[in-house]
C-alpha cells in the first residue's frame, strides 16, 4: 500500500458512527486511514464531492463471486434443481475462469459502491488473485465439506489450512474457514474447521437453515434443528457468521445470542429461489445478533447489488408483516455498513467513515436525477431506496481510489467483459 | 412528428411477438413507425447496437410523476400516515413544479428504457407540457372525485372533460378519466366518469382494493366489496385499468374478467406501504385478466424503476408461495411490455417490436459488467433479474430518439435537477 493523501471536499459525510451523523465536512485519508473528517487542507490528490455523499464502502456479508460467470443459468427453479445445474457447472471450472469470474464480480461490486466481501468458493488462491488486482476487499473463505461431497483434490480441510498460510497478512485479503452446510458436514468435520479458525484466528462462515429441507432433514437424521445441533455439538460461537439464518426458532436465535454468532442475511436469493420465506431478522436484531447483508452468488441475485439488497430487505420485511415501519432505511443501511462490520468482527477497522478506520468508502452522486432532491432529512431514505450503481461516482477501497467518475482504473475492463463473455460459453451450451 | 429515418444495425432483438422470438436483426423505424426488421440497408440515422438487446420501451402502468419532487417525504409510515403527509402537500403545489416534478420523472423514466407511463393526478396540461417537451409517451389521467373531497377549483369532472378535449389528438399525449377510488368517489361521480370515458372514447383508470381499510370500510358502509360493488352498480367495463388490485376474491376477479377489466400491478409500493401483501397476480393471469407492472408514485417506490419493479415482482410472488416457478422472467417481461399495452388497450399499437407499429424501443448494452455473460437462453432473464437504468444507451419515442447514449437530447437536464431541487424545498421544511 503506497499511495499518497487524498481529500475528499464539500461533501455530505454520512458517517454511520454511534450518532448516525450526517455531516457537511471534508474528508482526508492518508496511507489507508481515514485522518481528518472536517475542514481539510492540502493533499496529494484532492476531489470535489459538492453536491455528493461520501458513505462507508458497502459490505457483502455472502456471496460466491467467481459463479458470476453463470449469471442468469439456472432461474426460475428451485434450490434442489438450482444446486444440480450448479453442481454440474462447478465441476467444470478450471482455474482460469474461476479467476475470471471473481475479476467480473468485483468489477459489478465497485460499480457499486461495494468495498468488501465476504465469500465462499474452493479454488479461492484464484480469487484472491483477482482482489489483489483489481483492488477490492476479500474475506476469503475456502470451502470445506466431508470428503465424499466434494470435487476439490486433495482434502478440503489441508487445502483451506493452505490457502489461510499462504495468505494472511496480505493486502486487503482476509483468509477464513466457511463451511458448505450441516447437509455435506459431519460434526468431525465441524469442529476440526472451527478448531482451524481458532488457530489461525480467522472468521467462522457457513451456511445455516437456509431452506426447509435442510432444518426437515437434519432434524429427521439427528432429532435436532441445525442450530440447536450446532449449538449441542459446540460449534457456535463469536467467530461464525452465518448466512442466510431463514428457519430459526427463538430457541435457536437465543443461543446464536449467547454465544456470540453473526449472521448474514441474503433477501433477494432467499426470494428468488422461493427457499427462505422471511428470514426472522427484526427478532435476530432485537437479541443483539450483528447481521449483515449478503447478495449470495450471481447465479441465484443475479446482480451483485447491495443497493437491491438493501432495498428488497426493507421491502420483504414490511411486506410481510404488514408493518411499514418495521425495517426503516436508516436501519438497512446499518446493515449494509456498521452491522456488516460488525458481523465480520470488524467494526473497529471498518463500516463508518471515523478518524483512524480504513478508508474503505464511496462516492455517491446525489444530483443524479434519480436522487433529486435531496435534503438532510431524506439522505439516507434516497440511499436506500432509490440508488442504484448509476448514482456512485467514485469508490475508494484502504484509501486506494479504484473507481474513478465511473471508471475503474486498476484492471481493464473491456478485457474482463471479453474475456467472460467467451470463457462462459461453455457453462451455457 | 417530423424526424427521418432511423436504423438500430447489429441488435438482438427482443421482439415480445406472439412467439417471443429473439432475432439477431436490424431494426427500420420511419415516420414513428417500425416498418423492417431484418437486414436494413440505409437510413438517414443508423446506430450501430451490436452487443445490445433492442427492446420495446417499458410501460409504466400506474404513476403520480409530478410527485417525483416528494421523494423520501414520508418513508417507513403506513398508508393512512403517508396519505396525510401526501395530501398536506399536494395542497402547496403550484402550476410550475407540477409540470417540473412530471419533467424530473420523466428523465428518470427515459433513462431506465420507459417510454409510456399511465398518471393519476390533476393538473395534467402541466404535465403534458413537460410530456410534450421532453418526448415521452404520457397516458394522461386528470383525477377525478367527489367535490366535497377536492382541493381542485372547479368541478372534476368538468376539469377532467376540459383536459381531454384540449389534448385529444395532440403526439404522445393519451388523455383519459381517472378516479382516486372509492373511498371519495360516490355511484354518482363514478358512473359519470365512465361515461365521459365513453363519450370521449378513453381509458378509464381507478384506484382498487389496494388496503384492507379501503375493503372493510367500503364493506361496513355498502355491505359490498369494492370490485363487488363495482360490478353491482355497472361501473366495470373494458375500458377500466385498475390499479393495485390487491385485496381481491375469485368472484370478484371473475367479474373483472368478464367485464374485461385490466390490472396494473405495483408490487414495490404495496410492499413498501405494507399495504398490499400479495395482489393475486397468478389468479388474475389464469382468468385472462391482462396485468401491466406500475410503479406508482415516486413518494412511495421511490425510483421510478420499471427494472426494479419487475425484479420485485418476480421475487415477491415466488416468495410468497414457496414456489420459484409461479413467475418466470419472461412473463413478468410481458407484463411490463406487451401485457402493459394490452392492459391499455394498446397493444396493437405498442408493447412488442412490429413491422407497423408504434416506435417506442429502447437498445440495453449487454455488455455492461452486470449484464456480462448474455447467450439467447439467458438474455430475458438478464433483462429481468440483472438489467437497471445504468445498462440503457438509448430509447427511442415515436421513432425520435429521446436519449442516446445515455443523454437526454430533448431538454437540460442539468437545469430541471437543479431547479427540482430548489423548488422541492418547500415541501421538506
Amino acid at each position: 500500500m503506497d499511495c499518497g493523501s487524498l481529500a475528499l471536499k464539500g461533501g455530505w459525510v454520512a458517517t454511520q458512527n454511534a450518532d448516525r451523523e450526517i455531516l457537511k465536512a471534508d474528508v482526508l485519508i492518508e496511507n489507508g486511514r481515514i485522518t481528518q473528517i472536517g475542514e481539510v487542507g492540502s493533499a496529494d490528490e484532492v476531489i470535489d464531492v459538492s453536491g455528493c455523499a461520501v458513505i462507508p464502502g458497502l459490505i457483502n456479508a455472502h456471496t460466491h463471486v467467481s459463479m458470476t460467470l453463470m449469471r442468469g443459468i439456472a432461474d426460475d427453479v428451485n434450490l434442489e434443481k438450482f444446486l444440480e445445474k450448479t453442481f454440474k457447472v462447478d465441476a467444470m471450472r478450471t482455474p482460469d475462469d474461476i479467476r475470471l469470474g471473481a475479476e467480473l464480480g468485483s468489477l459489478e461490486m465497485l460499480r457499486s459502491g461495494c468495498t468488501s466481501f465476504v465469500d465462499m468458493y474452493y479454488g479461492q488462491n484464484e480469487i484472491a488473485k483477482a482482489v489483489t488486482d483489481i483492488g477490492i476487499r476479500g474475506f476469503l473463505g475456502w470451502v470445506v465439506l466431508d470428503e465424499q461431497f466434494t470435487t476439490q483434490k486433495g482434502s478440503p480441510l489441508a487445502n483451506c489450512e493452505n490457502f489461510i498460510d499462504s495468505h494472511k497478512g496480505l493486502e486487503r485479503i482476509h483468509p477464513l474457514v466457511a463451511l458448505q452446510g450441516v447437509y455435506v458436514c459431519s460434526e468431525d468435520t465441524l469442529l476440526k474447521a472451527k478448531d482451524l479458525a481458532y488457530r489461525k484466528d480467522t472468521l467462522l462462515h457457513i451456511h445455516l437453515s437456509e431452506t426447509r429441507k435442510e432444518v426437515y432433514g437434519h432434524q429427521a437424521s439427528t432429532g435436532k434443528r441445525p442450530a440447536d445441533w450446532l449449538h449441542d455439538i459446540g460449534f457456535l460461537c463469536d467467530k461464525l457468521l452465518a448466512a442466510h439464518c431463514a428457519w430459526l426458532t427463538m430457541d435457536e436465535m437465543r443461543k446464536m445470542a449467547e454465544t456470540g454468532v453473526s449472521a448474514a442475511h441474503c433477501p433477494v436469493s432467499n426470494m428468488k429461489l422461493a427457499s427462505g420465506f422471511e428470514a426472522p431478522i427484526p427478532e435476530m436484531q432485537a437479541l443483539g445478533i450483528p447481521v449483515g447483508l449478503g447478495t449470495d452468488g450471481c447465479s441465484s441475485q443475479n446482480r451483485l447489488d447491495m443497493w437491491g439488497e438493501m432495498k428488497t430487505c426493507a421491502l420483504l420485511h414490511k411486506a410481510q408483516r404488514l408493518d411499514a415501519s418495521v425495517m426503516s432505511a436508516q436501519r438497512v443501511f446499518d446493515m449494509a455498513t456498521i452491522e456488516g462490520a460488525r458481523a465480520l468482527g470488524m467494526d473497529r477497522e471498518l463500516g463508518s467513515i471515523e478518524t483512524g478506520k480504513m478508508a474503505d468508502l464511496a462516492v455517491i452522486d446525489m444530483k443524479h436525477p434519480a436522487m433529486v432532491p435531496t435534503f438532510q432529512n431524506n439522505l439516507i431514505s434516497n440511499l436506500v431506496y432509490s440508488c442504484q450503481s448509476d448514482c456512485v461516482l467514485h469508490t475508494v477501497v484502504n484509501g486506494r481510489i479504484v473507481m474513478k467518475n465511473r471508471n475503474i482504473v486498476t484492471l481493464d475492463e473491456g478485457n474482463i467483459i471479453t474475456r467472460a463473455q467467451n470463457m462462459s460459453e461453455k457453462f451455457f451450451l
